[in-house]
């Protein structure tokens, strides 16, 4: 099955790659920057193009790994009626396509990717969402081919999942770039708040979050949050997101 | 070797079976809450009292697993002065022990305990502080007989460490409980976010948090947070943490 892949940043390569692994034939990526496209397409043993017009036309999937704000302006240049095309963006309806193609859908990969780093595709929870009830089902059983976790997901799902994973993975991210820096501090070396870390996330495979939660907000500790809040003193930001979570984790404490 | 463990909760909990399961004796538990004391004594076959009155004299080393708040009262109380006494607490100088015992220091465990989750105490990063070069060595001793991973740090440093991990654990699991509430409302399983959660957490151990950082805010995609931000129209207080870290994401990103 020939595919096309428009985009070559973190989504594009990790859904590439685990397409290829699987025998689909990635037959051209597209991606405005020449250097993406070729690294992207030599990994995969594909063609590769920067313009649009000479996008493939005769592929049966068009896989759209753009920014959400370019995939209605690159959408609107493509003509390619027969065949079926898919984005894969958390928080952009399916209607984005509503009046220009006639089959369409999404799959939406719910992780968090970086190039450097692999993936094992098997286990990212893929989303799905088609145009229509034969759309869907064609877009499950793809999806199912590289992914043992799929699940039906509607655009109002799908967008409160990206909500969601904002919170879950790019924020808690942040909190360790924050850790790192105050570690940076002690001289002591990042990895020891590694294990730490793990065993945060590890929690919450077995117990609710709430459940999880610790620390001195859960039992209000002036004690400990106005030491950590006078370390804090001459950096207001950090101090600010301080006393705003500590203030909801008590909240959320003691409402249980 | 006999020890006495001042202390009923989650940290006293943890440390006091990485002790027993090591050939320590664990004498007595003191707790002023009998249900907590009489469960933790009866887990690791000690006695217990709930009278600081009673606390058996001739231990070798007394652990004060204690809340921060009532350490310094709970020390006040106790004249045992040819014993070892340490606290466990990240937030508190070595020298609340100052002027009241003769050999005194910290075992800081940089971990998040729950009691109901079982933790490989080797693994678990300890720091030592002693009030002298010998008491150091002895505790440093001890601490390598229950973990793997035992550093120095004195009272600035292991202060930084534990607001490090306020920021790396108890707010990255707040992150989590956010999640777990939006996720609700999409009426999809919270499990379908935790293979997220653990590659978030995965991905530091050969990325920097920095380099790790994905998402709407390291791009500045205004149209995806704009999207997010109306959904949290009804949360003032969750828009602003999304507004507020996002902001600084972006800010980081940029400085790289």
């Amino acid at each position: 099955m020939e595919v096309v892949i428009l985009g070559a940043g973190n989504v594009a390569t990790h859904l590439a790659k685990a397409f290829k692994n699987k025998g689909f034939t990635i037959i051209q990526v597209y991606s405005k920057t020449s250097v993406s496209a070729k690294s992207l397409a030599d990994n995969i043993k594909a063609d590769y193009t920067t313009e649009i017009a000479n996008i493939y036309k005769q592929a049966k999937i068009y896989i759209y790994a753009l920014k959400d704000s370019v995939l209605e302006s690159v959408i609107s240049q493509i003509d390619i009626p027969n065949a079926i095309h898919v984005h894969t963006a958390g928080s952009v309806s399916i209607d984005i396509f509503k009046g220009k193609m006639f089959n369409y859908g999404v799959l939406y990969p719910l992780q968090t990717f970086s190039k450097t780093k692999e993936v094992d595709f098997s286990k990212v929870p893929l989303l799905v969402e088609g145009n229509s009830n034969e759309t869907t089902e064609y877009l499950m059983d793809i999806a199912q081919q590289i992914s043992d976790n799929c699940s039906l997901a509607n655009s109002t799902q799908r967008m409160k999942l990206h909500l969601a994973a904002v919170f879950a993975c790019n924020f808690s991210n942040y909190m360790y770039s924050i850790a790192e820096e105050i570690v940076a501090e002690s001289e002591l070396p990042f990895e020891i708040l590694k294990p730490l870390i793990a065993e945060t996330a590890d929690k919450i495979k077995t117990l609710a979050p709430r459940t999880a939660q610790t620390g001195p907000a859960v039992r209000y500790d002036t004690n400990v949050m106005d030491k950590h809040l006078s370390m804090l003193k001459n950096n207001p930001e950090l101090a600010d997101i301080y006393k705003t979570l500590s203030n909801q984790i008590h909240a959320a404490a003691t409402k249980k």
